[in-house]
C-alpha cells in the first residue's frame, strides 16, 4: 500500500464579496490544487467535503467534465471537522477505493449566508443534525445564546477566570495573527497589522470576546488533492506527508456548546485527537516546527497550546507573549495570519498553509519546517493532523 | 488486517406515524443492532449516516452514554448511497480508526417530512448541495418536475417506450413485492397482498406510475453493525461478510435527473458500480442466490435487473414474469417486501434482509442463501455491495 500524501493545494482569493456563485469558487479551488499538484484533471475520482458545503460533488465532477467518481463523503461537524476531511480522502486512497480525492470547501460567507449571525438566520439550516439537537439548542438559543461569538464566549468567560487571563492577553494572538497577514499578499488584512492598543479599544462583540478576537467572515474557496506517494513522487511536485490525523467527539459532546460536563473546560474530545494523533505519528510537541491552530477567537487558540501540550493548562497566556508564536518564535503559530488575518474559510486554508510550509513555499516561511502541527479547536467534535515533508 | 463485517441489525417497527422523535427512532435502532451482534453499547465508536440525516451523530452518542467517537462521516447523495454507509464503516473498521462503526438512518417520513412531495416542500433543504443544483432544478422544477415519481417517471416512459414494457409488465414487480410482504410481519403490508387487477386498477400518480408503482413513504429506523470479523467471531451470532461493495457517479451526473447524456437510458453509475462490485468479489450473476433491489418505483428495479446481467437489455420484462423474482424462483427479489411492501426506509431495510438471509434468519427464507446482492437504483450516484454468509 502506497500511503495517502497532500499534492497540491488551491484556493481562490479571499474577500468580503466574491461576486460569483459558491459552486464556481469551489471548482476554481479544485482546478487550482490539481494544477498545483500537476495531475490531469481526469485523474480525480473522488471528492470530500463538509456536510453543510452548498455545492455538490456531481457539480464539481459536471464542470471538470469527469467520467465518474468511485468516492464521495461528507464530514458531520462544520469547522471543527476540517482535518476529517483529509481522513476520509486517506481512508478512500490507502484503500484503493479511489485513487485521487480533492477535499475542497468554498462559500460566499461574508456576502451570502453569514454563520456568525448565528442561529435562526442560516446556521440551523446548514447543520446536519440540528432539528434533533432540540434538546440542546431548546437550552440556550432563546436566552440569547444563538451565535458563534456567544458560545464561545462562555467556555472563554470560565477560561479567562479560572487562569487569570485578561483581554490583553488575548490580545497577543490577535496581534501575532495580523503580523503575519500583514505579510502575506493572499490575507484580506495584508499591510494592516495591529496592536496591542487596538484589540483593546476594539467594541466588545460578546463578552470577553472583543471585535479583534474574531476571526472575519470571507467569501472564498480552498481545495487540497490527496493522492498516493507513488503518484505524488513522480509529478515533480513537493508533497506533505500525513503523519498522522484523527477526528473525535467526547463524552457529553455537543455541537459548539458542550457545557454539560462536570468540569466546562474539559475537551475531551480534542485531548482524544491529541493522544491520537500523538500516539500514531510517534511525534510530541517537541517535533513539531509550527502549528496550525484554528483561530475563529483568540481564547480557543490558548486552550489548543495547552491541549496539545506545548504548555501546562494555564501556561498559555505566558506563552504567547514575547513573540513566541511569532515567526521566529519558538512555536510559529498561524504563519499565513490564520483566520484572524488571511480569512475564514472553516479552517480549510490552514491545510493549505502547513502544505506550504513542508514544501519551503510559504510567504512567511519557517525556515527548515519538517513537521506541521494542523488543529482543530474543541467544544464540538474536533479533528488534527501532522503534515511532514515529503520529497517531489 | 482483520475483515470488516456486519455484526448485527435492528430496526424499529415501520408505521405511518412513529408517535415520536427521529432522534429517538434512530437510538432504538442503534441500541436494536448492537443487542442483535451481542456487543457492549461501549464498542461503538464511529457512526455514519446520510448527509440528511436529521439525527446528529453525538445525539447518538450521548444517548447511548458512550465516552466519544473516533469516526463519523455522511454520504451524500440519499437513498441511492445507502450501500455507501457500509463502504465508509468498513473503511474506517479496516484501517483500525474505528473498532465498531454502526450506520443508520431513521426519519419520520410518513408523519412528517414527506420527500415524495417534492422539490418546494421540504425535499430541497434536506439535499445537501442543492442551492448549487439550480442549473439541474431550475430546467425541471419550473415546469412541473418536481417530484421523485416525475423524475423517475421521465426515466420509465422512455425505458418502456424502447423496450414494449407495459403497465402489466410492471405490476409483476408490485405483485412480488407484496407477496413477500404479505408473510413479513414487520411489513407495512403484512397479509395484505395484491393482484395484477389490483395494480391495473390503481390510479395515475405520473404516467406510467401508477400508485402501486411506487414505495410507501414510512416512518421508522434502521441500524447495520459493521465491525472486524474477528470480533464478530465471538459474539455468538451469524455475521455476513462484505464480498465488495462500491459507490460510483457516472458522467454527466445529476441527482435524480441525469437525463442529459446522449441516451437517457445510459445509467453509468451504476455499471459503474455493478463492475467494481463483480470486480472486487470475484462473482457474477449466476453466484447470487437473491437480490435486494432498491423499489422505489417498479421500473427501477427492471433497470437493475438488465444493469447487474441477470438478464439482457430489454429483458426484465420477461425476467419478471412466472414467479422468478419470487421466493422459491430463480432469482428471488426483496423476500422482505421490499420497498413496496416492508417500508421505505431509503434502502436501509433492505441491507437489514441481505444480513437475515445469509444467517439463514429471514421469515421468508432463501434457502441455503450464501450470496446476497445489494443494489442501490440508477440515475444518481449509485451504490451496490455483495453481502455472504459468514459463521459464528
Amino acid at each position: 500500500m502506497s500511503a495517502a500524501v497532500i499534492a497540491g493545494i488551491g484556493q481562490t482569493e479571499f474577500s468580503a464579496n466574491s461576486g460569483r456563485s459558491e459552486a464556481r469558487l469551489a471548482v476554481e479551488a479544485v482546478l487550482a490544487a490539481l494544477q498545483d499538484a500537476n495531475l490531469d484533471v481526469s485523474s480525480v475520482d473522488g471528492l470530500v467535503t463538509f456536510g453543510h458545503d452548498p455545492t455538490h460533488e456531481i457539480v464539481i465532477a459536471r464542470n471538470l467534465g469527469l467520467e465518474g467518481l468511485t468516492y464521495t463523503g461528507r464530514t458531520t461537524h462544520g469547522g471543527t471537522d476540517y482535518c476529517t476531511t483529509i481522513l476520509h480522502a486517506k481512508l478512500a486512497v490507502e484503500a484503493g477505493v479511489a485513487s485521487t480525492v480533492v477535499c475542497y470547501r468554498a462559500f460566499n460567507e461574508r456576502s451570502g449566508l453569514r454563520f456568525g449571525r448565528g442561529f435562526g438566520e442560516g446556521f440551523g439550516a446548514f447543520t446536519p443534525g440540528v432539528s434533533d439537537e432540540t434538546d440542546q439548542w431548546g437550552l440556550s438559543v432563546p436566552f440569547g445564546l444563538r451565535t458563534a461569538a456567544g458560545w464561545i464566549g462562555m467556555y472563554a468567560q470560565r477560561y479567562m477566570w479560572e487562569y487569570g487571563v485578561e483581554s490583553v492577553d488575548l490580545a497577543e494572538i490577535a496581534v501575532a495573527a495580523r503580523a503575519h497577514a500583514a505579510t502575506n499578499p493572499a490575507a484580506r488584512f495584508y499591510r494592516r497589522p495591529i496592536t496591542v492598543a487596538d484589540h483593546q479599544g476594539s467594541r466588545m462583540i460578546v463578552e470577553p470576546l472583543r471585535l479583534l478576537d474574531c476571526c472575519m467572515e470571507s467569501d472564498g474557496g480552498v481545495a487540497a488533492v490527496v493522492t498516493t506517494e507513488d503518484r505524488a513522487r513522480v509529478t515533480g511536485r513537493g508533497y506533505a506527508r500525513i503523519a498522522a490525523v484523527a477526528t473525535a467527539a467526547g463524552p457529553e459532546q455537543h455541537l459548539m456548546t458542550s457545557y454539560y460536563r462536570p468540569d466546562i473546560l474539559d475537551f475531551g474530545e480534542l485531548a482524544g485527537v491529541a493522544d491520537r494523533v500523538w500516539s500514531r505519528s510517534g511525534l510530541g510537541p517537541g517535533d513539531v516546527d509550527l502549528a496550525i491552530l484554528y483561530d475563529h477567537f483568540t481564547p480557543m487558540v490558548m486552550v489548543q497550546l495547552e491541549t496539545w501540550g506545548f504548555c501546562d493548562r494555564g501556561g498559555a497566556k505566558d506563552f504567547v507573549r514575547d513573540g513566541n508564536i511569532l515567526v521566529g518564535g519558538t512555536l510559529p503559530v498561524n504563519p499565513h495570519g490564520g483566520q484572524l488575518g488571511e480569512a475564514y474559510l472553516h479552517g480549510m486554508n490552514g491545510i493549505n498553509e502547513a502544505v506550504r510550509q513542508v514544501r519551503g513555499e510559504a510567504v512567511n516561511q519557517v525556515p527548515g519546517a519538517r513537521a506541521v502541527l494542523v488543529s482543530a479547536p474543541p467544544g464540538t467534535p474536533s479533528s488534527g493532523m501532522i503534515l511532514t515533508i515529503g520529497s517531489a
